[in-house]
């Protein structure tokens, strides 16, 4: 009768307290409400929403459904970023290293790749024996020696956000802001984090469809982080063609790796800064962005960034000579280089065309239980505005086999187009949120 | 994926095609489409609404997912006459009778008791023997033979409606106009009818809230009736009082048996009458209302009404000597007056109280798994705007014991106030709308 009356009260519109969020949380989470309600009244909460007290409300419910770190003891500032979708995306692979040399605890929990966008997880194991489900106290461990670890949520860490995003993801109710901020933020909250620094992706291949959502979700965050001692920053950077030039699991690793030997491409390595610059000014170990550049170069310059993936390498089981020979990660049987049909600029290189291509190629999950080949996938050259000429090559697809080979061929067709003029693409990092307000940096 | 897309659309305010409508509701019918997405959809719905051509198809595809009668070979008018809720509603075994006995077939198709309100066919069981559960042959014997059928929906009868309003009742997405009406059509058009007659209560104890709300659901049956040759009238009658006296299975078959005989209370019979002339009108054997009226009294001053009520429970079953002797129905343990404790005016008697008083007494149903007495109940001879004096009668309780007598009591003191002043009662019957609009009749 409980779950029957909140459902009611919220499609009328009205407002549930703390109490109700955690006595339904805590129902549905034992499984005393089915999803049959659960799900009706998600829909609910879309169509109506949720204010600033109940998204905290629903926030505390699924954090203080499961275990969280307890991470004071390091005597260290304790930084992640969370990205909100992507192609391309290797991002967190660079950064962990590279800020967790600096002096800053990373303790970060990632995901698995579905749909279009590929999961941090599912790159990290293309290095052959790299463990990614630490248990709390391994990681705890490994973040008092080496200062990061890199892993799966674990069932134990916000177990009813897990059973709740389940549902949303089937029954179209998960491009609500205020479940999107709840159900980060009940994960990141358990990492017991002094800061946390979003990258929030815009454009065709990002999960938002507008900035004023954008912005929506990142004062959302940033209020909810307020609410529990721990401050957000969110930086937005462009998601209308994918970050980088590799796509694809083993190829990404690749070139973060490159990226941290100081050879990866400039957008790649832009993006990379801009997000550390800020966890390093949040953690107070640099004076201010600018500052944080500086140590940043210097890190990479340095060797110690990608000595550090290093250890993180071997301390997580998996084989660091990867890092000298990227050969040893695993590679497709076939590769086929695909060139202009047309001279012509740029017009797109569309993420959501290249991600689904991965899929096809067997490098993606459409279900959760689906297995993936970290092999296969895309390295793309070609970036909006740039001028090829006919012939010139676009990209690379790497496949298992040749029907491989085609099907990547139709996905860079459809991602790829080429016309005698193109818009200007999106700024790659064009505004930063804090609590202050919206800074446009473009 | 189909679920999910349908849900998304519905989710965005965008309409679902009569082939997505059969789609779905053939999907969920069979079991491919979970209970969590349907509800999830059934909340969009309840949210965004449902425009004229999506109801029509709802109800179509709920119809086309079960058997329904063939009775054009009766040679005769087919009409029934359906209720939206109700306290103390015993007029379904009053009219049945009375309309079938001049000229009109009346396969009349009824329901339990759930919550507040009570179920003709509960009532009818409480009558020794009587058998509701015939099948659709048995029914359309009777009905070749007598006239008249009273009857539970058969399970192959819109089993895809069956399925889908007990997630509704579970999810709290009953209250909703289209998805009332696509409910209520898709079973009485399965009954093969040349027309049907509406109740639609108003005021307290009714299930709709609003004049607005009442005259749309009116409006949006006639439309669904029409668009399948149906005629569709309706009536609005008083809920804001329970109807005639009695308020418990075995007594309202009491009270209907009087009525038949020319000797129940003139609310009642008011009612009654209302109903059955508009069907007779309907049915064409009748010129207009005032005829139809003339011809009802008569049937029932005659005798034929009874003599028809007689057959109907002979030939389901029922000991049909109730008609002479009352005191073979159950019969309740105890008895009890309750008085005014103050003289005063009537203000009211609050239906909504006086169905959990029932229910309170074992004679209702919070799950439809729930077991009922059919012995237990009210006689409420108070009306609103009744002057009565201190002691005096406002009504009897009927109880299985002393604690029965106590909840009953308690039922009644809240149900009934007694005060200086009353507000006017709602009139008796106060509109009617057809295809042509709303004729106010107070």
């Amino acid at each position: 009768m409980l779950a029957h009356r909140l459902i009611e009260r919220k499609r009328d519109g009205g407002k549930l307290d703390a109490g109700e969020w955690r006595a339904l949380v805590m129902a549905y989470s034992a499984g005393h409400v089915p999803d049959y309600q659960m799900s009706a009244f998600l829909m609910a909460c879309f169509l109506r929403g949720l204010d600033r007290a109940e998204t905290a409300a629903l926030t505390d419910a699924m954090l203080n459904s499961g275990v969280r770190f307890e991470l004071a003891s390091l005597g260290k500032p304790r930084i992640d970023k969370h990205s909100i979708g992507g192609v391309g995306d290797k991002v967190s692979l660079i950064l962990a290293p590279l800020v967790s040399v600096l002096g800053v605890a990373v303790p970060m929990v990632s995901g698995r790749g579905l749909g279009h966008t590929g999961g941090t997880l599912d790159k990290l194991e293309s290095i052959s024996g790299f463990r990614t489900d630490l248990t709390l106290a391994e990681a705890r461990e490994q973040l008092e020696e080496i200062g990061c670890a890199l892993m799966g949520q674990t069932a134990e860490v916000a177990p009813a956000d897990r059973k709740m995003y389940a549902l949303r993801d089937a029954t179209a109710t998960v491009e609500s802001i205020p479940l999107i901020a709840s159900s980060i933020m009940s994960k990141k909250l358990a990492e017991d984090l002094t800061g946390l620094v979003l990258d929030i992706k815009r454009g065709s291949g990002a999960f938002l469809t507008s900035f004023e959502q954008e912005v929506a979700l990142a004062q959302e965050m940033i209020d909810l982080g307020e609410s529990h001692g721990c401050p957000v920053v969110a930086v937005f950077t462009a998601m209308d063609r994918p970050l980088g030039r590799a796509c694809g699991n083993a190829l990404e690793v690749e070139e973060a790796i490159a990226t941290l030997k100081g050879e990866g491409p400039p957008d790649l390595l832009d993006v990379t800064l801009a997000l550390s610059a800020e966890m390093l000014v949040m953690a107070g170990v640099a004076r201010d962005l600018d500052a944080a550049r500086a140590d940043l170069k210097q890190a990479i310059a340095s060797g110690k960034a990608a000595d550090q993936f290093r250890r993180i390498i071997e301390r997580q089981g998996g084989d660091a000579n990867v890092l000298d020979d990227p050969a040893l990660l695993p590679q497709a049987a076939e590769c086929e280089l695909f060139t202009a049909q047309r001279a012509g600029v740029v017009q797109r290189v569309e993420p959501r065309a290249i991600g689904r291509g991965i899929t096809a190629l067997g490098g993606g999950r459409t279900t959760m239980a689906d297995a993936i080949d970290p092999a296969v996938g895309f390295v793309i050259t070609a970036k909006p505005g740039d001028w090829v000429g006919t012939g010139e090559p676009l990209a690379s697809v790497y496949a298992r086999d040749r029907a491989g080979i085609e099907r990547g061929r139709a996905a860079l067709r459809s991602a790829i187009s080429i016309g005698d003029e193109a818009e200007p693409p999106l700024p790659l990092v064009s505004h930063r949120v804090t609590k202050a307000g919206v800074e446009a940096l473009a």
